[in-house]
């Protein structure tokens, strides 16, 4: 086990608890850590492209995309939304602070050498395609997260 | 502190979570890890008997036992549960992708070893009596929790 | 990497995942562990003190002190809340089965000896203010956070 590996799983599509899970990652490689993140769940909300992609899915998976947020920019608060005031304000607010928007936390983590696993199982049951997430996941399954956690000293469920 | 070693806090009880906990608790034993879940708050009604036991409550305790869903089949998820649809959906998908029910990876966890504890405290609080669980549970508090974390590398809370 | 270390960000301000923080919290401190409490976003409302403080806030962080619950009296369950029903009822439980409250948890874990470290970066977002928390609280950031963890062998995320 190396003190200088973490491991975040990124379950929740929340803007709030995918801000913390960022703002850890990003902190922790800026510190020189292996940081390791693994999305499944919502968290492959987070990576989905802003844009449309064109992949052939059944009804179902079609569904599920439609009613999932399509990308970090698109994300909501996990309480106090209020129907879009809510997460406006906590943006607005972190604007006028000039925090990064999640979408900016994500590129930023990237930038510092953080590695993004997308869950296949998840993206299985969801129906989302490789080529609907952003450029620089890698794929993976459990077996993948294991063999990350067990070299680290920190790791967290989101 | 063995690397063979995972515990994971089970605190929601929704399927979505569960479901993670699960897969992550059963990949790690099928890989030749010690896997303690200790079952809390929510996740208790993971653990809930799906048919009715008869047993002696007071009327609050009666009515939490009432309004809780009753064992891992019952359980929705903590988005797009839609007043049933998005659970049922997720439920039909998962089907057709051959991925097993909540029930049944409870069900694998204990074949592969993975040991489960119920947190007392809570089912003291929410009047949930050792009759009402499945077999195989045992029983402990925080300090069982502890002594467990303590000597394992993984631990979650979810 | 001691033996005798927790870390826990708490980032959740829901009563029943405050509880479990505080009851794990306190717990650890008891059996003799050096433990460190993370406190951000939903969780720094958890610190506020219960009455009002007179501090100068522009009008977007005045809305969040009003929206957001002040103090761990005021909190909610994160499912069967039902309009305050469930969580009088929860309280009421507690209270019968000689449960200490969440603010009662919280003095109780800071008599153990529980560092309580607020988000400096969560405050600045809510427009929280050092005079509006209880007191024995530090501050500090993500920094802070992984000097700490880096030292623990359990570390969560509530």
């Amino acid at each position: 086990m190396a003190d200088d590996k973490k491991t975040i799983i990124v379950f929740s599509g929340d803007l709030d608890r995918a801000m913390a899970a960022m703002i850890i990652a990003r902190g922790a490689a800026a510190m020189g850590n292996e940081v390791t993140l693994f999305f499944t769940f919502w968290g492959l909300n987070l990576l989905r492209r802003p844009e449309p992609v064109k992949v052939k899915k059944d009804l179902l998976a079609a569904m599920f995309g439609w009613m999932m947020p399509r990308g970090a920019g698109k994300v909501s608060l996990s309480k106090m939304h209020m129907g879009g005031m809510g997460t406006a304000m906590m943006q607005h607010v972190m604007k006028t602070k000039n925090v990064p928007t999640l979408p900016e936390m994500i590129a930023e983590a990237q930038e510092f050498g953080v590695k993004f696993i997308a869950c296949t199982m998840s993206m299985d049951v969801m129906g989302i395609k490789e080529e609907e997430l952003i450029d620089g996941v890698e794929f993976g399954g459990v077996a993948a997260y294991l063999g990350s956690a067990d070299e680290a000293n920190v790791n967290l469920f989101i």
